[in-house]
């Protein structure tokens, strides 16, 4: 039985964007959903209603592929009506002078043990964005009245992890409230940087694991916004188990072969 | 030249909803836009970005259809990732227990004299929304945490107006900040009640007085948040004026004829 004060933690990572098919690191970049990535928003809808779960307030990144997540899973659970907060603190990370690049281009440019290393690695950024990258994403007007003192430029996923608590910490905790329901929509990374601090794994460890897409990850947290039970990731996910591990695999391939985010 | 402190709110009526075909009386029931609607509220979007108009926030009522009003139009102008506030008191009006009946039913039942009052007049309400109401809107859980000291059974205009304004002066009026950009997505009701508010519309006079659907108004207001110029509320219509002369007298057509809101 839970204890008394349980909240429930919804994690959602957008599917498929128009960018993972090119192979570009997109990171920053406003990439819009594919169709398959919608399909997998409204997919992931119906798997909370039918796990009965709903959520009270929902969190998002200021990227359009989240947002359109989290508005397509709610339109599929009659919740479109639900208060909604966003911020750039749930972002992905920012790949940098990488955005907008496809993989061969970089491996080509700085070799293969490199790009590996910003792409896997926890705590070496890539280059920063240059000025006249043309996919800088960092003078769109949603980042405004982001001082520059935060905004970020490239980022590892240490970075991520240092950037996202502060938001996780004041904004989101308050809203679990102890016992209500919050969904997150957000991205690989952002994610990871989360699911890091809430299963407490290690920097080395964190390189191998990735969140797979379109999954609701269900956490039930205690007082202190804590996990209540210790279990893998994918032991969080909802829907049939098999198709899931097929995900997270296919997620991983592309993690090691080519894929980006 | 306009003042220095001007701000500038856009007013937006939700378009076509699937009740509107029906001849339905809606009020609080939660009916979705139709394809129709969905069209309009994209047009209103590219109206919007057309007129070089960037809303910085954006209000909504718990209403489906305002919201994905909202959405729709945010998305043709790629700014899906505005923050958004929502709330009942953006509402339409509440149709009391005659929501869910089309007006030949409710003509036969009551006497078409007493259905134009409620209908039409300032200040007469309908009868309260009765518990086994097939269509009571008030058990819907978006309500859940609205006092029962302030949720509607039945709403005249002036009742609008009544519930309207609070949120007006305390949430809509501080986002302006005397010079930005507000766009609030509502319904036929909500709206009249604050133009009447902001032109100073007689009660008497706000009776002939309808929002065109789909058609966003917009506001120049003064750091007391009170329109800069006095005009009719179509001359501040976007787009075509002939066809929002035409849009402008459809809408009045139906609520002269038929139409329900």
């Amino acid at each position: 039985m839970l204890p008394a004060m349980t909240s429930t933690l919804i994690l959602l990572r957008h599917g498929q964007s128009t960018w993972n098919a090119e192979n570009l690191f997109t990171g920053w970049w406003d990439a819009d959903l594919s169709e398959l990535g919608r399909s997998e928003a409204a997919a992931a809808g119906t798997l909370m209603a039918e796990a009965g779960l709903t959520p009270e307030v929902v969190h998002t990144s200021l990227q359009t592929r989240a947002i359109r997540t989290a508005n397509l899973a709610l339109d599929a659970m009659g919740l479109l009506w639900l208060p909604v907060k966003r911020h750039w603190r749930l972002n992905e990370r920012h790949y940098g002078d990488l955005t907008g690049q496809n993989k061969a281009e970089a491996t080509a440019r700085f070799g293969e043990d490199q790009v590996k290393v910003w792409r896997r690695s926890y705590d070496t950024p890539p280059p920063p964005i240059s000025d006249d990258n043309a996919h800088n994403p960092n003078t769109d007007s949603r980042y405004a009245h982001v001082p520059a003192d935060v905004l970020p430029t490239a980022e590892c996923l240490a970075d991520v992890v240092e950037r996202m608590l502060p938001y996780w910490f004041d904004v989101i905790v308050p809203d679990l409230d102890g016992s209500r329901t919050v969904l997150v929509a957000a991205h690989g990374n952002s994610l990871r940087a989360l699911v890091k601090h809430l299963d407490g794994i290690g920097d080395d460890e964190i390189s191998g694991l990735d969140i797979p897409t379109g999954v609701p990850l269900v956490y039930q947290l205690d007082g202190n916004a804590r996990p209540i039970e210790s279990k893998p990731v994918l032991a969080r996910a909802l829907g049939d188990p098999e198709a899931i591990k097929a995900a997270a695999e296919a997620v991983a391939r592309q993690a090691t072969t080519g894929g980006t985010k």
